[in-house]
């Protein structure tokens, strides 16, 4: 009551009004026709966000699960992958395709440091027999966005799938299905799309869908084919997440709506105005040059104790973040800035970092941290989102 | 859904998710035991509240309507009352006491001023045949907060009542009405309270029933004897407003949880940060010594008008804040901040002002406004609220 409690973590995010009405709406039955027109409807605004003409397919699964439901379809054990191992969620690829079977070649980067698509492609040509690269578009665990694009141009011609999780930048940052030659493309519902955990999308190219015929997946859940078979007929192949789906179907309205040029020139505003105010109180980023558009990681001063900066944070000024994860955990603020989240929310983040940094023996001069990461804010809408590099 | 809905208005406030959930709750019939339950629960909570051992009654109207009911049931026609009217909400006291065939003397006065209770203690012995003084303990208006402890200190022995509209003070800034001596005090629900407008609350003194009995009121709906046997009994006379009485006991066990010291507390704070902020922009405030603690007036630079100010605020911040009333509607900017709210809410709002005050071609040099104001708002909360004057 005296402090509101606000979600600023990279996912789950806090939901718009909209959808928390359609998600308290009456259950209807997912065989029946009142489910099928939900599904009916959700179709074009899903290939509007994926960038895609492809079938996006929805499953009853966190992001982990499409992950692993891509790994197990696109590939047959004893293939080889190239995995960008950037973080915690470039090793879950690679845990993901060793427990699949599959013979990884790792590129290990440091931390906060994006994939060189060079690298990627001098891996490819010293290694002519990998048959796919995975990468996450944003890696959660350091605020770094991989440059998918360049990743996209240097597979497109060669016999390799390009296995993209765009769980946090999917609805967040461009991640242009088919223009930028993603293989596959996979979300979680609890990010940009400003929903509940507990539901995943996944699309894939024509010639994603050959390899999947071609591996012939013995799954039973999981089974992407048959998943594509109800899908096209407005159904799920079991029980389907019906108030889930009921909710994303608001969610892309809304998207459609405001259009995704505009989602992303807010994006952009806010990745801005996190980095502006966490520098301008003297903090560092972990990220280099690429930062992800839905959340900032901002590392402390050694011997400040992230756990305590978060406790107090959330205690005294009602703001959750998120620490770091493995070995940056106690080292590195996570503040979420992605789906139902405004210039508000993180100018409250901004200042409850501080509130935290300071209780924590961090030291903090600057005077103006608020007002420089507004300014960034108000400077970024007005010039407008760059091109992510390509 | 690029910028959140922000309302920082005077009342309504925005809603705590507790009460918004009690508020969706089935429908139970008012004269059944599910809905004796909830005016069992009440009832104690409302006297905490108001700060009283007297039966608060719960009326299904608006903040008007328990001033109607007050006036028509303490006063006869041709009775005399003293109307202190220090705006928009004191001039509704005279209305409503002349609609009611009594005759009013005014101490009327300028905008941004307090009664003076020794000017109300002149004009109740000037005529001894004033039988009450209708004042507001906060009048929304102009942000003024009147010194009501000391109009107690006035009326308590003389055959005068003290009828105190409460509808922005009461949840917000300290009114006991016991210890302070008002003989009728009334609020609104959609301020303090927290819930939505529909449901007021009002209480009478000892002497005060003795009043109401010896003036007979004929009023068919507003008839507060009947009100209280029903009440009494826990239920209302008429039908009652189910789900906002549903969502108040909610809202009531929030104040007890939390208690009213601490509610103040974060109240004094707030004001404390609003005023601050404005005055780090440059800018005037109406009230001049007393200010009420839900809300803050802040006069416009000459020449620039409020509602492109407001107009501004809401499409570009999507802060939506109140200009002034009558005469002073387009030189003032009204920031609410009572009900749900909190810091980063009046920080949305401070920064709002300053973005539409620029677009309306103010003037604003300030460059530390934000920080100024959190750190305003930090010290109010370190150092306490203050006794109001007594």
């Amino acid at each position: 009551m005296l402090n509101k409690s606000r979600l600023l973590t990279p996912g789950p995010t806090p939901l718009p009004e909209e959808v928390r009405l359609a998600l308290a709406k009456d259950m209807v039955h997912h065989r029946k026709r009142d489910f099928v027109q939900v599904m009916e409807r959700i179709q074009p605004g899903l290939k509007y966000l994926f960038g895609t003409t492809q079938q996006v397919l929805p499953l009853s699964c966190s992001g982990t699960g499409a992950m692993h439901a891509a790994v197990t379809n696109l590939f047959a054990p004893g293939e080889k992958v190239l995995v960008v191992e950037g973080g915690k969620f470039g090793e879950r690829w690679r845990e993901i395709a060793q427990a699949h079977g599959l013979v990884v070649t790792s590129l290990v980067l440091e931390n906060g440091d994006a994939v060189a698509a060079g690298d990627v492609r001098a891996a490819l040509e010293a290694d002519p027999s990998l048959r796919g690269v995975l990468v996450q578009a944003s890696e959660t665990s350091t605020g770094v966005l991989h440059p998918v694009h360049e990743l996209g141009v240097v597979t497109r011609d060669k016999d390799v799938l390009l296995v993209v999780d765009g769980i946090s930048a999917v609805g967040i940052s461009p991640c242009p299905m088919d223009a930028w030659s993603i293989d596959c493309l996979l979300t979680g519902s609890q990010k940009g799309l400003m929903l509940p955990p507990g539901l995943a999308l996944l699309a894939l190219s024509e010639r994603a869908w050959d390899r999947v015929r071609a591996v012939g997946s013995s799954n039973f859940y999981f089974n992407l084919l048959a998943e594509r078979d109800k899908s096209l007929g407005h159904q799920t192949l079991f029980t389907s997440p019906v108030n889930l789906l009921q909710g994303l179907a608001v969610s892309l309205d809304l998207f459609r709506e405001q259009t995704l040029e505009a989602v992303y020139a807010k994006q952009w505003a806010l990745t801005s105005m996190a980095r502006a105010g966490a520098v301008s109180m003297g903090l560092e980023l972990l990220a280099k040059t690429h930062f992800t558009w839905g959340l900032t990681s901002i590392k402390l001063p050694v011997g400040v104790d992230g756990s305590e900066v978060l406790k107090v944070a959330a205690e005294r000024c009602g703001v959750i973040m998120a620490g770091g994860q493995g070995e940056l955990k106690k080292s590195l603020v996570r503040l979420g800035h992605m789906g139902h989240v405004d210039w508000s929310d993180v100018l409250a983040g901004l200042h409850a970092l501080r509130v935290g940094l300071h209780a924590a023996g961090g030291y903090c001069a600057a005077r103006t941290y608020l007002e420089d990461a507004v300014n960034a804010y108000e400077e970024a809408l007005r010039d407008g989102c760059p091109e992510i590099r390509a």
